[in-house]
C-alpha cells in the first residue's frame, strides 16, 4: 500500500509520500515514490506514484527516456513539455504505453494494472497545477474548491484534510496538515511506512523550496505525532457529556 | 454504505450505527441498523448490521422466528440462547441459512453476499462480549487489547479510536469517542448518514442504560462536531513549524 497527498494552496504546492511497498505483509521494502524533475528558474515538477511497483518504475524509466508525442512526432520528457497540462498528458500516455507493454499480460494472469499518480508543479509563466492521473491515462485536477488530492490509501488521512484544508491555508500549515494526515495513515495501516518524502514549492519560485526526507525517529515528526495525540485526547475530554447519558452513566 | 462501531470497555458496551442505505448515490433511504433484544435483568443483546440490506433484514426475520440448533434440535432465538458465544453461533448459523436461501442465487447474478454484523451484550451471569460476525458465519471477538470493532466503512473513523480507546476508557468517553469517529465518517463519506442510533449498556446491568437516536440538527451532536473541528484547528495551529521549512516558507 501507499499514501501520497498533494495540496495546492494559494501560496504553493505540498507533496508528501511514504516509501513502503509490500507484496503481502511478509515482503515489505522501501522505495522512493516521490520524484522531482527540476530546472531551477524554468520548471519544478513532482510526481508521486501509487499502485503496482513494476508499473510505476517502468513509467519513470520511459519518462526518463522520453516518448514520442503522436501529434508532433517529437520525443517528449518532463523536462521538455511546455505546460503542466502537457506534462499530465505525457504521463498519461506513458502509463498507457506501460499498459500495452506489461498490463495486458498482467491482466491475463489476473493481476490488476493499478497505477495512479499525482503530478504537481509549475512550468515557466504557466499556472501551478496538481493532477491525479489514473491507470487509463486520464486525469483530474485540483481546484480552489478541492485543493488536495490523495492516492493509495486515502481514507484514514482524509477527515483532517476535509476539515482543515482550504485554498487560503498557508503553505506551512498545509505542510503540517499533510504530515498529520500521513501520521493518521501510518498509525492505522501497516502498508504505509517511514521514511516520508516531502517537497514544498512556493508559487512562481520555479524550484523546490523544501526537499526533505523524514527518517525513523526524526525529532520534529515524533514531536508532531505526540502533540497531535495529546491535543486529540484533550479535545475529546473537553467535550461535555451527552445530556442523554449524563444521569445514566 | 454503513458505519457501525462497537466498543467494549471495562465498564460496559457502546454500540453506535448510522441509518443510511444506498443503492447508488441516487437511491438512498433510512433503515435502522442497530437492533436491541432486551429482557431487563436477564439479558441485553444488541445487533448492528452492515452490507446487503435484503440479507440483513432476512437474518433479522429468521432470528425473530427462531432457527433450529442442529446439535440439540431446539428452536433458538436471541431470547433463548444461554450465552453470548451461543448467540454469536446462532447469528452465524442464521447468516448461513440466508446465504443458502438467497446468497447462492445472488452470486449467480454477480452480486456479492456481503453481510457483516456486530453482536454485543451480556446474558445472566455470563461475561459481557462483543463479536464481529462475517458473511461465512464465523466470528471474531473484541479483547482488552483490541476493545473496539467496526463494520461497514471503518477507515475514516479508525484513527481516533486507535489513538484514544483502551480497555480502561470510561463508558461516557467511549461514547463520545464513538460519536467523534462517526462524525469523521459522516464528513468524508456520503454513504453514511444521520439519524444515528446509540445503545450503551453498563456491565452487569443486563439492560440498556442509554437508548437514543440522534436526529438531524440535534444540538448536542452539532456542538460536539463544532467543538471537535475547532479543537483540531487549534491543535494543528499550535504545532510548531518544521525546522526544515522554517526559513524557506
Amino acid at each position: 500500500m501507499t499514501y501520497c497527498v498533494g495540496i495546492l494552496v494559494q501560496d504553493g504546492l505540498v507533496m508528501i509520500a511514504d516509501t513502503r511497498t509490500n507484496a503481502g505483509v511478509d515482503n515489505i521494502a522501501t522505495f522512493r515514490k516521490l520524484h522531482v524533475f527540476e530546472k531551477p528558474g524554468e520548471r519544478l515538477i513532482t510526481l508521486a506514484t501509487a499502485g503496482n511497483l513494476s508499473a510505476s518504475q517502468s513509467v519513470l524509466s520511459l519518462l526518463s527516456d522520453g516518448i514520442e508525442n503522436p501529434e508532433t512526432g517529437e520525443v517528449e520528457t518532463l523536462f521538455t513539455v511546455s505546460s503542466m497540462f502537457k506534462a499530465a498528458q505525457l504521463v498519461g500516455r506513458t502509463i498507457r504505453r506501460v499498459y500495452e507493454m506489461d498490463g495486458i499480460e498482467m491482466e491475463k494472469r489476473n493481476m490488476t494494472f493499478d497505477v495512479t499518480m499525482l503530478l504537481g508543479g509549475q512550468i515557466g509563466r504557466g499556472q501551478m497545477r496538481l493532477y491525479q492521473i489514473y491507470a487509463a491515462g486520464n486525469a483530474i485536477e485540483a481546484t480552489t474548491d478541492t485543493p488536495f488530492l490523495q492516492i493509495g490509501e486515502p481514507k484514514y488521512g482524509k477527515p483532517i484534510l476535509d476539515r482543515a484544508i482550504a485554498h487560503d491555508t498557508s503553505l506551512v500549515e498545509a505542510l503540517k496538515l499533510g504530515l498529520i494526515s500521513m501520521d493518521s495513515t501510518l498509525k492505522s495501516n501497516l502498508g504505509v511506512g517511514l521514511p516520508i518524502d516531502i517537497v514544498v514549492a512556493k508559487r512562481d519560485a520555479l524550484k523546490a523550496s523544501v526537499t526533505y526526507r523524514i527518517q525513523e525517529d526524526e525529532p520534529y515528526f515524533r514531536d508532531l505525532r505526540d502533540r497531535w495525540s495529546a491535543a486529540l485526547r484533550a479535545a475529546h475530554q473537553a467535550i461535555p457529556h451527552p445530556p442523554y447519558a449524563e444521569e445514566a452513566l
